[in-house]
């Protein structure tokens, strides 16, 4: 298993990929590498980027990943797919694209679903950004769509979060208001070349100014992932971005809030774990849920007599 | 405290709010309470109503819960805000022609926030669902925004669930692939009065067909609340929905399935509370947290040495 963690150091795809895999999957040998690999994090700019659906985000990953090879930077991408068991990943057509990327040594996609048993993204996502992180990639990109609790949680994850907005979205403010104003530390209103565009960044540029930060304004980037435009810019922003970060201090504070997260969130699963997979205390629960629905037990009392058999 | 529970259960309205603002503040004295009322809840029929925003799910709301009131049935209403700081609540205008139902005896509105630590929906909703089908609602109405986990949990806490849609919406194929088809019990087509309404209730017809359940075909429904269109024909879809719940054994499975996520709820709650807010662990937790930014710990290694001090 050494070998492993010293391979994905080395930035070995093949080996990113199997360990990656035994994280989705629970593999308890994955803790170990993840241990091993930990000292070797922290290097990489994590970048989330959120939207709704159609908004062209995985067109703006594909720029904006071809730009930073342009640098020579080392990209890894993850897209947070909401899959279904209809459909087995719904956005694999948008990702086609995406091929001829991953020809490219210096560039590692990985499609990830969002069906966890207790919701918000994915456990493993904290896991696969450490692990690209240790790969030696200098920026992450993180894709996910939606307005809700996914959003919430890319900003525990991400030093920059990107908000993607359209033209023409006729409740683009009601959206904003709807919590996006408090996750963006930049707007992109993609597909520029739509019209409404104007109104679209007006409308931000007069929300914008609602909050007050007086260090720093969120900036506003149009763009166009068709026609190639605006993505210099919003590296430029990314970048100032992350410089703001380091020189005001908040950047230690994102990362404390990341590895709090990550902490949280495998404290919380080793818990739901102990109390649904081992086999006694399983048919205690189930027993619980019975009499619960019969109403000869309520849920406050049986939380009570399952913690009671398991806590200090 | 007793008197609480005998009031809620007479259908107070004044006690019944008092309750549910003591379970969102955690107010310990809130447990009691809950205790008592749980052997008088199973009763309400829970209709969760999701969709994007602008769909027109409150005007909905407000037309249902009229049609219901027509029938001398009693009605709860929960509307899930994804609540903003900036805004305070950003729906709070949809909901001002709540207003006039809410002087109606046998109606009950509560706005609910959705910022958990952990996300997901508010822990709290469990219990006010509890709150108001002891307090004798018949009809519990939820609404939630947005696509996302907040959908996947409603389905847990309601025995219909209806998929709002809205004519014209570009990229509805794609959002209903997007895991809105396990979802959906009832399919309704709002704003039936606006154009592109045939396109996209043929679109649907043909994803419905996709799904190969030879016991029950997802309905579609067009309403129209502006013209007060297809409520009456949604009533009775939801009536049908639950008489085939009961009729083939699925209800008392998907009764069993919320109070399996209540319960895991509860339990999930408590053990984060015992190591956050317990004086002594929060200060193990921070010290691991900064060790972990150090690359001194490794998250994994940081929870069990949490958990050690915890579990027997």
């Amino acid at each position: 298993m050494t070998g492993l963690s010293d391979k994905i150091r080395a930035g070995d795809h093949r080996s990113i990929a199997r360990l990656i895999t035994q994280v989705e999957n629970d593999a308890p040998e994955a803790v170990q590498t993840m241990k091993q690999i930990h000292p070797f994090t922290g290097k990489a700019s994590v970048i989330g980027m959120t939207g709704v659906m159609g908004s062209g985000k995985s067109s703006l990953i594909y720029e904006l990943a071809l730009a930073y090879r342009i640098q020579n930077k080392k990209v890894g991408i993850i897209a947070i797919d909401p899959t279904s068991p209809f459909t087995g990943g719904a956005l694999l057509g948008d990702r086609i694209r995406m091929i001829d990327l991953s020809s490219d040594e210096g560039v590692f996609i990985r499609s990830m679903g969002t069906r966890g048993m207790m919701g918000g993204l994915t456990s493993a996502l904290y896991d696969v950004v450490e692990i690209l992180d240790a790969a030696g990639m200098d920026i992450i990109l993180i894709e996910t769509v939606g307005v809700g609790q996914d959003e919430v949680d890319i900003v525990k994850i991400a030093d920059t979060t990107l908000v993607v907005l359209i033209p023409g979205l006729g409740d683009s403010v009601q959206t904003i208001k709807a919590g996006l104003m408090e996750i963006a530390d930049i707007f992109v209103v993609n597909k520029a070349d739509k019209p409404g565009i104007e109104q679209t960044v007006a409308e931000l540029e007069s929300l914008v100014d609602l909050v007050n930060n007086p260090e720093r304004r969120i900036p506003i980037v149009a763009t166009s992932a068709k026609e190639k435009k605006g993505i210099e810019q919003l590296i430029t922003q990314i970048t100032e971005h992350q410089l703001y970060l380091k020189k005001s201090q908040r950047f230690e504070q994102r990362r404390r809030q990341r590895y709090e997260a990550e902490l949280i969130e495998i404290i919380r699963k080793r818990l739901m774990d102990f109390i649904f997979d081992e086999k006694k205390l399983k048919t205690t629960v189930d027993c619980c849920i019975d009499q619960i629905a019969k109403k000869q037990l309520d849920p406050y009392t049986a939380a009570d007599q399952i913690l009671g058999k398991i806590l200090k």
